[in-house]
């Protein structure tokens, strides 16, 4: 610390998100500055910006930044900002956040594997009838991303029967899940992939990347009749008329999706009537702004302490 | 084995199953006497009888008798017989029922945890709102019945984060998850539990357990706003008017049942309609009948070679 009596300060950029819950435990800190853009008394105070999807100006004249810190696991809204400062990017990884997406991504991968929606058409129509089910060992699950969430979500697959594989950018062994990586390994992961989810960061390599020629490539024969798509990456990740037209088609038969481009998801979208179509409101990973609040408060008083920052940002490979 | 070129003969009373497929492996045997019931040429043959609701009838006459086989887990459809011999009772355990289990009972806790139904019908009314959501580490999964089914599940949903206890009729002690047993453990175990997963077999003792004085005591004040309940045990653990009852007045926030008594659930049934109610067509675990033919028939080959048998009854118990 610069100073025995002022402690370095904080800016909250949060965008369309209220400020108050990340700003709490800072403001339990008398001595530590603290700003809510765009009101911003002293820059020269401010060391750390919190932020989601900051508008450029929020970086402007910061002569003392010393790190910004996503307030989300996804850093696709900062990492293009034109005015992002060179100073090291730290996103979010949480337990509480993880633990969610590993729900989420289960229950959705549960609910297409065991028919809920016909069966929910069913008992809508009061009809007592058995559909032919596989086995979770008969059904092949492919993660796309196999980051902090790919992972987790990719363990409780594989203990619950299902076949999992993951593809990744890099190389990486993984007990009990088969794993691909890059270009090179892009089509035998689908070619074995019966139920697929993305859950890689949107950049400009994955941008689009849920479209027509990966569709084409996915498994035809797996047990469930057809291939689903899950996401709950970034909307930017999906085309949405390739999605549509590969359900028309039956080149995918069912679907979830929790993330779209622009957000809210159009009144008049397809996806929102769709009887093969799962559609969320962007909820798969909410964690209380509260409770990963205190994770980053945590990780800058380490800092101060000397520790240094983890879950670092690549900013030129977007992730 | 009693003679050199005749192998012990196997009857199957299947009630109202095909009975093709699980005589499907002792028809390979051509030195293997087989019986469909009602169609039994020789009596005496019988060492064996596969059996699911066997009418008493089936039972008579088989001096030869070594040993009853339940084609389900539960063996409430035959301990009742008034006329079961006192041969040893084998049931069902298979990896392949197990786990279709596990994958039932976690969709339907992960569907009522995260809100599903109230997002389907923010869907039908392209409705984007986000729901306040609790994380896994504040509900509390409770199992009642900690057997195959019931251990297994608790495990996956312990992984996935939830808080789990069950409830079983012997004392156990399961790394990770909190047991209680008996009538004395029961109060206990229901006041700490906000999801309640029904897994016992039906019996004497468990017959209408499914009751208002269950409900009254389920926790009231957990982070889903009240408690669930979960049963794929058998209907005949159900008091169909004490859950309607206790949908109705808040004591249970939502339900998914799998079983009835009788099935097919009546088409007038109120649960069809229910909008907090999740009716399945008793098809949580319904392994293929080739398939668990396979393990019947090489338990009868590891007998037959002088193993002792596995997963008997216990005909006084009632499972
Ligand atoms: N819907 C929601 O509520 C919600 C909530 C939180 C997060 N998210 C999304 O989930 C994403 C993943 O989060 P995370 O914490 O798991 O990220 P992470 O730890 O950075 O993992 C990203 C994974 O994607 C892989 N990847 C990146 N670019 C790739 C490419 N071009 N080709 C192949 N693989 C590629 C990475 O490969 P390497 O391992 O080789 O680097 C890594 O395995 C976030 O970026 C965010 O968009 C959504
Ligand atoms: N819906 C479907 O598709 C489907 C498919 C298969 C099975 N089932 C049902 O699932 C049931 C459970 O199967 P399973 O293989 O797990 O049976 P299991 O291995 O025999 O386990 C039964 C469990 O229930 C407990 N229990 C029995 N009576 C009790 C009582 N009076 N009080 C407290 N606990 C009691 C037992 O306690 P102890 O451990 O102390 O003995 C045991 O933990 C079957 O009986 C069947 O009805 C349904």
């Amino acid at each position: 610390m610069t100073d025995k009596t002022v402690l370095p300060g904080v800016l909250i950029a949060s965008g369309n998100w209220a400020p108050e819950p990340w700003a709490a435990p800072f403001g339990r800190e008398p001595e530590r500055p603290l700003a809510i853009w765009p009101d911003v008394p002293d820059r020269a105070a401010i060391h750390y910006v919190l932020a989601w999807r900051p508008p450029a100006e929020a970086f402007a004249d910061l002569p003392n930044l010393k790190a910004v810190f996503s307030l989300g696991a996804g850093v696709d809204h900062v990492v293009g900002n034109t005015a992002l400062p060179d100073v090291p990017i730290v996103r979010v990884v949480d337990l509480d956040l993880t633990t969610r997406m590993t729900e989420w991504v289960t229950l959705q991968v549960l609910l297409h594997h065991r028919q809920h929606l016909a069966y929910a058409r069913q008992q809508a129509a009061r009809q007592w009838r058995e559909l032919r089910q596989p086995v979770a060992h008969d059904v092949r699950v492919g993660i796309m991303g196999l980051g902090e969430l790919g992972r987790d979500a990719a363990e409780v697959l594989a203990r619950l029967g299902f076949q999992v594989a993951g593809w990744s950018r890099s190389a990486k062994d993984i007990a009990g899940i088969e794993c691909f990586h890059g270009e090179d390994g892009l089509t035998a992961f689908l070619g074995r992939t019966d139920i697929l989810v993305a859950l890689v960061p949107l950049t400009p390599d994955t941008r689009g990347i849920l479209n027509a020629s990966v569709f084409d490539r996915l498994a035809r024969d797996g047990a469930l009749g057809g291939p689903v798509l899950i996401n709950a990456g970034r909307g930017g990740l999906q085309v949405d008329a390739d999605i549509l037209a590969a359900l028309d088609d039956g080149r995918l038969i069912g679907a979830s999706l929790d993330v779209f481009e622009p957000e809210p998801l159009a009144a008049d979208s397809p996806f929102w009537g769709h009887p093969r179509v799962v559609v969320t409101p962007h909820v798969a990973a909410s964690s209380e702004a509260s409770v990963l609040a205190v994770g980053i408060h945590r990780q800058i008083l380490d800092f101060e302490a000397g520790k240094p920052l983890g879950n670092l940002v690549d900013v030129t490979r977007g992730y």
